[in-house]
This record gives structure tokens, C-alpha cells and sequence, in this order.
């Protein structure tokens, strides 16, 4: 039984303007070992680490910890970030349960290289929330919004900003809310129009979106003028 | 063989305070027909028949039709309508496709005694429609409230009411709204505390709760003094 | 990145009669330290804690123990009621295994400063333990029931009151019953008119339910002459 | 391309003590005529047709419907019955809307040679109704209940019976109902020890069940005697 | 807040013949240890204990278990049992993972008086398992037949009895078997007339509905003479 | 708005061995009309059209439909052939009703160049029916079995050959039958090894499988000598 | 019975840079035509209607046709379109059947002032479609993705692409497919980073995303120098 | 009680030319080490133990243990390979979470006698991976494609090779991956022609639909001469 090796995708920034992230979570441990020493040189790229469980990053040997920023509300780490780019992202929740979400967004923009403001705990049981901090909000690039149970922030957030709305559901909740299941489903079913959504808990995916977005504050003036019709 | 007859549940007021009411869906044309019969009659007690196809109604003789009051937005009829009893219903929708299960919960009060009052089209995309009302919503004594797609106007209601509130899911949008299933779910996840639900479309049953609830303005009063502490 | 405060919800009792309750299930140990520290204070406002997990209170400091009623069945904790408001609630259930769901909503309610009357394990398959305690039952305000596999005690209990019904589904059971998804549909789908629903085991939602509607008793009588029509 | 002929299980009698019977739905209308013209030939073994539409029988020639009992409401016909055997069964229905199936499940019964008593619209909504009748119930053999919405009738049937019970879950009701599939699930999660269920509307299904179970007041004895411990 | 005492259904055999059996999961534990010191002493009435988990039960006082009949593989206890009566159940499974469910229906029948035998492993892959047994089977009186993954034995056995069947599915498999949900599905659909099916790994269900069954083979003679046709 | 065109893949012969077929279901009118021109000419490269509907093909004007081998049952039809080629398949069904989908597998068969064998109506409760054929079914190359339900055949099936076999679930059935959910989720669950599966009545899709198998009888052999270990 | 109006969210394009648009599905006849009267004046805002059916326009008079600009394959029609705003999205399709969302979504920005540019038919059964267009592609600011089966032409376009991407799950399909269910699980599930996924058929609410995205090209310039760090 | 022992289905290889294998999850362990001292004896037939848990393997006596080969990656052991068969099978994976899938199919093939090639770690992320090995898999007999996630790489397969492709969903990826079901659904849903797919993770069901396969290179020409049209 031959046994070919991993394909690591170098070519990923060139193609989507994203390098790849390493996904930890049910990645054998010898795997996971082996990327953080590769990736703790010197030279090595920056790279950023997602779902990295707190106990598995603290049995790591120290020389090798403190090459790594590690966050473990969003249980993320990273040994360098990108340049900065000009962009602002603001990060909204319903309730502090969705924090490790939210914050998973917020590392990973900021790993890109983005600048990120957040706004947490606005749900819409008590709208004074939301509506305090609208202006703040709208003053940013880009929206990202982390919900579970109802996930009704997300649509009357979507009727108070013109800004990109990406939505995150999250697996706050129990019974019918069955693991953000209901929330994915009343984002996606949501009344307000142009509010685009990810996979339940997927925070780094929202941020990628964002991201993805945030470039055209910069790579379209570089190609064309903005003078166009 | 030999057919049982149909059992009618005469008891029905004395035991849960609210008379049987005929749910046309289903039921055989000639039994329909007899139904219309039996209650067009002069003595007959008050019946309201729900789910009743306009299409139906307009092929009864006019003879019968002049004694029944129809009503094909909500597809209601009813012979007579019971004594006013104290009590009045806030009926809110998040938009207009949601009217016929909002009417549907209005006739049944109406029919029942109760006043109603109704604050349409008030979805959350634009929080200034609930906002703008939300005064006149809580002089009601009950609040029901219809909404399809995410139904957030639940949650967001339920954080701007004292009042008892009984939310109605409607099938009101394609794709992952599902016939109503989504806006089920997302009523029953809700982040608003004592938001009460009901079956997909069953604008009747919130009524008949709003009519069990609104029983305590009289029923109480009757048994022991409003006085205590 | 900045990270925001929590954002308490102060103004909710005026908005919506009702206090926030800690909702202690995902929260982060510290921040529930945090709010047991704020509440154990002697000038507090009164608070109750849901979802608090036995053994998690249990490692409290005893000084803070002393300062709050916990309820390991129920697993509720507060550190005073509020006042004494009139209105009694009926807290029915099919089996002993449905208790804690049925004792949280029964401690939320005195809580709030109502009574209380327990009706456990009257499920239908014997029908005489229902029947022996309706008159009892029936002279309560409002009646919560709590009931998991095909809880068909909601709908028998709908057809033996006139009173206001709040049904909780339990995740009592295995296979079909599925984490109480089938308790939910059937409590739905009741063929009993104006039984209200709540989230699976979310007995904290039909006490507030509850709230609203015994709120009537005197709210309403304080605004306007129960001598209408 | 050679097509082999369909199989007839002609030995299934032998087998399983039941003759195969015609399933409408579905087959080609020239099958179904072949099979109508086969089985009204004078000499043709009894033969049991279900789910025949009424539409399509009426469009038959009247000299081959003449040699049909065909009942509408259960959409079924036959050309003879079996010879009679010792057994009753009694047929119980929540509701009205439950009768096609109910009948569906009568006519097998009658065709197969056993006595059927009919106990119509005995929903729990209403307990008095099978209370009032189960002494009449438990004098039969066997008992068949069909139901539909939350199904409640099938445990407090199981809790009133020590006979045989066979549910049989009907699509009646919307929404959550969904085509039966709630009733279904609140069979199957019945609170009632040995309730026994069949596929959604599958009345031929029950009667089969009944049947096999009949055959034991009369297959046993005679092959060994009841004196055994 | 008063709490009312357990409603045990005493009235139970006389109602339906079966008794109540205690379901041990998910009782607290001071209830069950109360429950096996009430049924060990020398006067009690006969009791079952179902899904008993062994370390529960070896964890109980050496003098309490003596008093006790416990079987870890069903996971089942009796104090005694019911005095015997005519009646002999063939219990079939697909494979000896299903060995647990098949169990639990044999003790529930021992329990109750009644005969039974075992054919195991007989799943359909290979039809010559059930086929070398069938005429074994067919000897006895009523047959109870678990099975999870696609439970295609259920459809096999019903085409190859004519006595009753009682189809247990088993939550066997993974992925798609989806905790038995594949396998209950496949067993309502089955293609074999007169399938009684059961909820997921309820094998004390279809013993009690085998139970039911049987008892036709005496009660019925004591009524009317089985000399009929 | 510019609008590109059509992007017919006439590489695929070359790549996977398989030319594309037009599946006409939801195709506009106009596309199929110019479809059916395009390849009527007599120059045309053969071609397959599936899920064509009798009622749209009859509607052509007939010179164009004498171009077309036209099968109403499998609601297929082609222009041409391809060459003949070594192999050839057993198409079984468990019934009458599933002989559309298994149609579609023959025909795609036929005109793929390969041979076929039918055996219908062979379904598990009576098991006589695939056991006479058993040898003869064996005698093929492959085996592709078509069934609704509880598809319980597929599993007696997979104990029955050596032969690739692939199992199509057919829209058969009713209530939990669901469109063919319950068949296929039996089928992909099956106890027997090796039993590949495909969409509900997807017959071509179980067809190109079998032709891509079957060209291992030729294709291999031109490459490497068969005469390895 | 007091009736409230329609509350018009005039007020949206300040708050979040759309207008209301009208979805036509389940909106009253008499309603539609009242709306069509409306915004058929000479001074009425630029409006687009959505979801609007060939028949139902085919209905009005002719000379309030005229005054709309009708597009039957992506079923919506608009009375003027807003100013022209800098921005190209690119329109990428699976397969023909998915032609009505796509182009719902073009002529959505189309109506916006946005530029559009189609890519169709370029599944990834053939990647050579896919991938002999992707500079093309690649030269948008924005890329909508509509796919209905597996979807995955969304994750394929997800790593050939730097550009925001917004994917619209179809209903094409049958079997698993499922109206589009399995199509949006795929999309949400990507294996790609960054793809943000709408509700079934949203053609209409993908491009208000892309709007809200390319709006990003001009409002930034305006407030803030792109010479960020 | 009688207990029956265990049917062996020792008949199998005859019948279908795969041996039995023991699947290992949910047997008991004394079971396990009764086959395991059984098939370690020196003249005993070759035999597969599938889902074997490492822990329970290193539990074994030393000396047992020798007697197998155990892979903990792919939890298989065997205690001898069947004769080697001509026939190579191409092994690609998605990711490397989809390792042990991946390896449970690889490990069946070789223990049946078949050659593997690997080719992980080749998602549809970046294309190149797939096309660099492309030929290299074209030139196996079978492909074995595992895929989690949105599993888009089955259908870039079937459009890339003409070979029999058997399809594994993994039960890779958390939120709506929901343990492999979107994988399953999507796989099914498949638009490249002739993707036979298998329970989720069922590496085990595909190695042997592909031995099926791979037994036509030599079982078809010792039966008939390939010089067939």
C-alpha cells in the first residue's frame, strides 16, 4: 500500500486572494504537531490555525507556544498576521453565548489584515440594543452578525444598514433551536433583502466573505477607473 | 355493516367555555351541505365554520347563504355571533400575504365577542411599522401576531409588550420557509420570553387561547376579589 | 480590537412586565461567577438563575450559597422573589420524568410572586388520574402542562378546562420521541382548540407565558371598568 | 428486450393465510382493467381491491361493474367475500375526516369474513365520547383506532382496552400535522404499553394485522389444546 | 409550593391485563432505590424493571438484589412472575447486535407467563438462516421480530407466517440508520401485509402487544364457544 | 444583457465513455423542439432523451417522431443506437409499479450498445418469485434492481449474487414511503455488502453505472493480459 | 372590525440603499393590479416587481403593458430602472434549468444600474466549461453562482475566483434533490472559504448582496482615501 | 429460555464471492475476543474484523495480537489476505479527515486480494490536485472516491474518468454537514452520470461493490468468450 503525501495548496492566495487555514478539528494529533513545528520557523509564511482546542494547544511545548498568538475564546492562533489592509469590519451578536463565533470572525479578519469593531449582546428582545449602536456600526465596511435560537437580529439588522451583511448562525439553543438549525434556517428565510449566509458556527467563513469583499475597497480602483458610468 | 352517527360535543361550553366550530377543510360536500342546513335554521345556536373555499359557499342556495356571514379573505361563516364579553385583540401581521390567517384569528374572536384591532404589515425590515404602533398595540388587552419567512416580528413584539402573546406561524414563503416550518421553528426558539405558539396557518387556535386568556378580565372577578396584594 | 461590555436589558420589566432571568446553560464559568458576586449583594434587584447546573453551585463559596434558594430538581436559584401578585397556576404533568421541566416553570411563577399547585404524573393511559384532580385543577388562573413522548395529555387536558393552557414538550423518551420532537408536534397538532406551545423543556417560557396572561387579573382592572358590554 | 410476466403470489394463502389484494394506486389503468375482467369472470376466486378510485370505476362497462360490491368511501370493491370466521373487530376514529381510512381498514375485515362494530368520531377533545362507548369497545375481539392530528386517541384507547390494539395514523390536518407524519410519531411514542402501529392511512394494513390475530381464536385450537400450563 | 405524590395505576391489570413496568431510565435514583426496596419485600405484587442498567443494579445491597431476577443483557429485573398462561412467542433478529431489544420483548414475556423461543441471526443476507427455522417459528403462536440497518427481515417474515407479527426496529447501524430511524421507516413500508411496528429498541412494546394477542387465545373461549365455522 | 450559449459537452464520449443525454424534464418547450430538430437530421450523432413525457413527444409533427424510437413506459426516446458491446445486465423489480423506473435503466442500457434481461415483480413477500429466477438473473453481468417501500429486495438481492449490483429506489408508496426516501435510506443501509445505490428512480443514473462496469470486459483485457496472479 | 393599511417602507433606500421591491407569489389579484396602476403614472419611482407570472401580466390592458418592461423567463418587470452605478457582476449557472434564477438575480441588478455579464451551462460534469471562462469571469467585481442538484459548480468557483461570491441553491432536481435541499446544504457546507449562500431560488436576494457589495466601489471612495495603510 | 447460537453465514462466499466480515462496533466484548481466539488459530479462513477499536486491539494478549495485522488508521485487522486477484483500484480522497474512510476501503480491497493506489488530500478547492493524478487514477480498473463537506469532488470524479466510480460520503464537517448527510445527499444528487454512492463512511460497502467489479475482469471470461458483438 503506497501512501501519497498531503497537497498543499500554495497556489490558493494567487487564485482566491486567501491563503489556507488549518482546520484542527479532527485532524490527528500527529498531524496537528507536525504543522505547528513547520509553521513555528523562522521563515515559515503566516498561517492561521482554526477550532484549535485550548487543552491540545497547551501541551505544546513552550518554545513552541510563544511563536503562536492564541485566543481561546475563538480557539485561534496564528504566527504572524498579514499586512494591513484598509477595510473595517463590525462584528454583532445577539448574546454573549455567541461570543466564540463572533470572535472567530474577528481573529480571522484581523489575521487578513482587517480592522474589525465589535458590537456584542444586541439582541433584538430589546431593540434599544441594536439602535444605540447603529451609527457605530454603519460608520464600518462591512457587517458580519452571529445568532442562534431565532436569529432574528439578523433580518432587522438587515433593514438598518446599506453596508454587506454577512450572517452567521450559531448553535446557541436547544430543543427546536437543534444546534442552530432554526437559526440557519430564519437567516436564510430572512425578510430583509440581500442578507447572505454560512454554515452554522462558520465564523472563519463569514470572515472569508468579508474579506473577499473588503478587496474591493482596493484591487478594483487598481484595475480600472472608477469614473465608469 | 353498521355506521355509528356523528357525536357532537354539546358540552363542549360548559367544560372549556368555547363552543365546537366546523372545520370545513376535509369534510365531505354532503356533510357540509346538511351542516349549512342544520344551523341556517332559526333556533339553531350561534356556529362558526372555518377553512369554508369561497368556491363552496357561492354554490349554496342564496336562500341559505343571506343567513350565514361570510367572509373569504379569512374563509369564515358564521349564523350568529355569541354576546359581547369584555376584551379586546391586538392582530398584527408582518406583511400582507399573511392576511388570511391574521383574519382568520379576528372573525374567530369576533365571533366569540371579543373586539379586535389590527396593525398590519409591520414587518421588522422596517422597524418604524411595529414601533410607529406599538402604543395603540398595547392598549389591547392580548396581542396575537402572524408572520412567515423568519418570523422575527415575534421576537421583536415580544420584547415591546406586556400583553399575552400568541404567535401564529404562517406558510408564507418557498424554499427553506417550507410551507411555515421555518417560522415555527424560529417562534418557538425565540429570544422574547413567554411568546406562546400555535400550529402552521391556525389563526382559529391563537383565537381560541386569546378567548381562554381574555375569560380572566370576567371570570375571575366572579370567584374572588381583584383586591388581593 | 475593542471588545464591548455586556448589555443589560434594565428596562425590560417596564417594557414587558418581566425581569431578565440568567440563563445559565453556555455561559463561561467566570462570567457566572461574575453574576452570582453582582446578586449576591444585599442591595440586588431580585434575579432568577435557570438551567444552573447542581454541581456547578455547589462549588460556590458558601457565604455566597447562603445568600440564594437553590432548587437542584428544578435547577433554579434565586436571591428573593419579587412581591406577591394575585393569580394561581395548575402545573400538570404526564410522568414523574417530566418533573424538572414542570418544576422549572412552577419556581419561575413563584419567583414572579404567584402560586403554585402541583398535579404530577396524571398521564392519559390512566384517565382516572387526570379526572380525580380536574375540579382541583380547574380552580386555578391558568394551567401549564408538561408532557413528553406523544403528549396527548395536552390535548385531553384542553378538552377538561376553560382556562388558559400552556403546554411544554419534554425530552422524555427514545427513538421516535426523539428529544421531545414528537411531544412538540403533537401539542401542535392538538385537536383540543387554544393549547399554546412552547420550546421543548422550556418550562421557563410557559411560566412567563403564564405571567403575561395572570397579569390581566389586574392590570386590566386598573386601566378601564370590567363593565364593558 | 424480452418482459417477463408479472408473478402472482398465488400461494400466499398457504403462506401467510391471506389472499393478495389489488393496491389501484398507481397501476396503469389497462392493468387494472385486465385485472377487472380477470376476477369478473363466474368462476374467479374472491378478490379484494384498494385505493379504487370512484372515477375509475364509474368508467367501467356496467355489466363488469355489476359484479363488483363497491363502497366510495372506503374506495375499495370486491367480487365475493371470504366464507365468515369467528372473530369482531371494532373500528375507532377520532374524527369524521378519519372515515375513508377507518373503512378502508372495516371492508378488509368484512371481506376477509369477520364482524365489524363501528365507533366514529370519539376524538379526546371530547372524553365522554369513547368513554361513553367502551364497554361496547372491549365486547369485541380486537380493536382498530384511526386517527390523525396529535393522535391522542390511540394511548387513552391503549389505557381503556385489554384488547389488541392496532393504530392507524391518518393524514388528516396541516402544518405540523404534515400528511400524518405527527400522528404517526405520537403512535409510535404512545404512553399506553402494546399500542400497535401501521404506515399513515394504511387501514388494509391494520385489517391484515387484525386478521392474523383473529385467526388465533380459531388456528390454535385446533392444533393444540388450550389446557397447556 | 406543595408537591403531590406519585398516582400509581393500580387499576391497571383490570383495565387493560397487562401492569404497570417501571422504565427505569432517566428516574432519579432515590426513586428507584425506593422502587426495589417497595417490591422486595415479601407481600409485593409481581413487578418489571426495564432498562435497568447493570451498574445501577450491582451497586444495590446484596440482600435487595437477592430478592431479584436481573438479566444484563435486556437489562431487565423482576421481584416474580405472573402465574403462566397458554401462549408461546417466536422472537427473530436479524443479528446478534439486535440481541438487547430481543431480550427485552422474551423477559417481558416470561415475565407475563408466557413461552418463549429464540431464533437469532437470521437477517436476510443470507435467506437460509430464516428459511431453516421457519417451520420452528410457525409452531409458535405469535412472532416478535427485531431488526435494524434496513430491517428487510421484517417484510421476509411477514411473507412467511400467517401468525401475528410484531416488528421491532433496533437502533443497529450508523449513518444513515440514523439510530434506528431507517430501520422503522423500511418496517412501516413494508411490503408484507399486516407488519405491526413498534418504536426503536421498544421490545417491551411488542411484547405487551403480544400479550394482548395471546390472551385471545383463552379470554375469547370463556366468552363464546370457539366451535364456531 | 449578453447572453452566451448553450455549452454542450462533446468531449464526454472521450473522457468518462459515456455521451450526454438530454433529460428533458423542466426544459423549455423551445430547447426540446430544437433538440428534437438537431438531432433528427440524418447526419446526427445518436442520441438518448430521458423523462420525456408522452403527451409533449406526441405533440411533434410526425415526420420528426418517426426519427425517434419512442418508449412511453420508460419515457424514452433516441434517434440511434449505439454499436453493440460485450455484457449484459438483469433488470429486477420488486413490482409492477416500478416498472417505469426500471425501464429507464433498460432502455439506457439498449441503447448504450449492452444487452438485458427483465425480472419483475419479484418483491420479498413471496420469496418463490426471485428464487425461480435466481439462476438465470446470475447468468448476467450485472444486476440492476428497482424498488419503492421498503426496498427490502435490494438486500435479499446482495445475498443472492456475485454480480456488481445496483440498487435504484423507486417514488412507490405512500404516507412514510415518502417519494422514496424510505426505500433509498434502506437501500444505502442494507445488511448485505457491496450494494451501490442512486437517486430515487434514477434508472439512467443505475444504467451508466452498469455501463461503465461492464466496460471492463473489454477495456481491461485490451490493456494488460487477464492472465495476472 | 377597524382595518389598518398597507405600511410602504418609503423610508427604505435611505436606511439601506435598496428600494422595496414587489414579490408578486400569493399577493391578491386585486392588489397587483392596483400596484401596477400605481406605479404605471408617469412620476412613480423606479419599482421591480419579482415573481410575477407570464399569465397574470398577459392580463393587464395593454396600455399599462407598455409602460413596464417585462422579461417572462425571470418572471419580474420594472417601470424604469435606477441610475447607473459603476459595478459588473458575473452570472454563472450550472445548466440551462437553472436559467429563471439567474437571470432573476441579473435583472435584478440590471433594474439596480448594474452591469451583467452571463456565463451558463457550466457544470462541473465538464470543468473545461468552467474553466475556459473564468478570466472572463475573473474581470467582474462580483460573482453569482446559481446551481441545483449536488451545487457543486458553487465550491468549484469558490477556489478558481478572488472575486465576493454568492450562491444560489436551485430547486432543479427530484429525488434527493428535494426542492433545492440538498443543493443549499452543499453550498453551506463548501469545502471552498468565503462562499455565502442564499435561500432556494433567491435569485432576487443574491443580487440585492451583490448590490449592497459593489455599492463598497463608490461609497468608500467618498467618505475615506483608499491611501489607508 | 432457549438461547440459539449464532448462524454463520459460512455458505456466503459461494453465493455472492465475498467472505463474511465482523463488523466490530456494538458487539460485546466477549464476543470480540471469542472471534478473535478463534480466527488466531492456525488453520482457520482468512478473515476481516472492520470498525475495530485500537483500544480494545491493545487489550489482547500479546500472543493473539501477533497473529494479526492490525492498521489503527483504518481500524481493520486480518489474520491473513485471500489470494491475490488481478484487478487495481485508485483510492482518492477529498481531505485528510477522510483518512480512515478512505483506508477502510483500501484495507478491505487488499485484504480481498486487490491492488491500491492512493490518492488524498485532492479537493475541489484547488482544482490542480485532482488534474495532476488524473491519469494516474485512469489508469486503476475502479476509483473509491471519500469525500465530507459538500463531497463536490464525486462529481468532478464522474466527469473525469470512464471508470466504475463508487462514491463514500464522509462524515467530515459539523452544522449542516450533520455527520455526512449533505455529503450523502449531495453525492446522490450527483449531475455526472453513474455515481453509485454508500452509507456514510461506509468505506467497508464500497471496497466490496468494487471487488464485485473487479471480479468481471476475470469471472466473465472463464463463462463466455469476450469476442462477443
Amino acid at each position: 500500500m503506497s501512501h501519497s503525501t498531503v497537497r498543499f495548496d500554495l497556489d490558493r492566495p494567487r487564485r482566491i486572494g486567501l491563503p489556507e487555514a488549518v482546520f484542527c478539528a479532527g485532524k490527528p494529533r500527529s498531524v496537528l504537531i507536525e504543522l505547528f513545528e513547520r509553521f513555528g520557523s523562522p521563515d515559515a509564511e503566516p498561517i492561521l490555525f482554526t477550532r484549535l482546542e485550548p487543552g491540545f494547544f497547551a501541551e505544546l511545548p513552550e518554545d513552541l507556544r510563544k511563536k503562536y498568538n492564541f485566543d481561546p475564546l475563538s480557539r485561534t492562533a496564528w504566527n504572524a498576521k498579514l499586512p494591513a489592509r484598509p477595510g473595517k469590519a463590525a462584528l454583532v451578536s445577539a448574546g454573549n453565548a455567541d461570543a466564540s463565533v463572533l470572535h472567530e470572525a474577528a481573529r480571522t479578519l484581523e489575521y487578513l489584515g482587517y480592522e474589525t469593531a465589535f458590537f456584542e449582546d444586541c439582541g433584538v428582545a430589546g431593540l434599544w440594543r441594536i439602535q444605540s449602536v447603529i451609527d457605530e456600526i454603519n460608520a464600518c465596511d462591512v457587517v458580519i452578525v452571529a445568532a442562534g435560537l431565532d436569529a432574528a437580529l439578523a433580518s432587522v439588522m438587515g433593514g438598518l444598514t446599506e453596508k454587506p451583511l454577512f450572517a452567521v448562525p450559531t448553535s446557541v439553543g436547544y430543543g427546536i433551536a437543534e444546534g442552530g438549525m432554526t437559526a440557519l434556517r430564519s437567516m436564510l428565510a430572512s425578510c430583509a433583502p440581500g442578507v447572505a449566509v454560512f454554515n452554522i458556527d462558520n465564523g472563519y467563513g463569514a470572515a472569508c466573505a468579508a474579506a473577499r469583499t473588503l478587496r474591493l475597497l482596493t484591487t478594483h480602483s487598481s484595475k480600472e477607473a472608477i469614473t465608469q458610468p
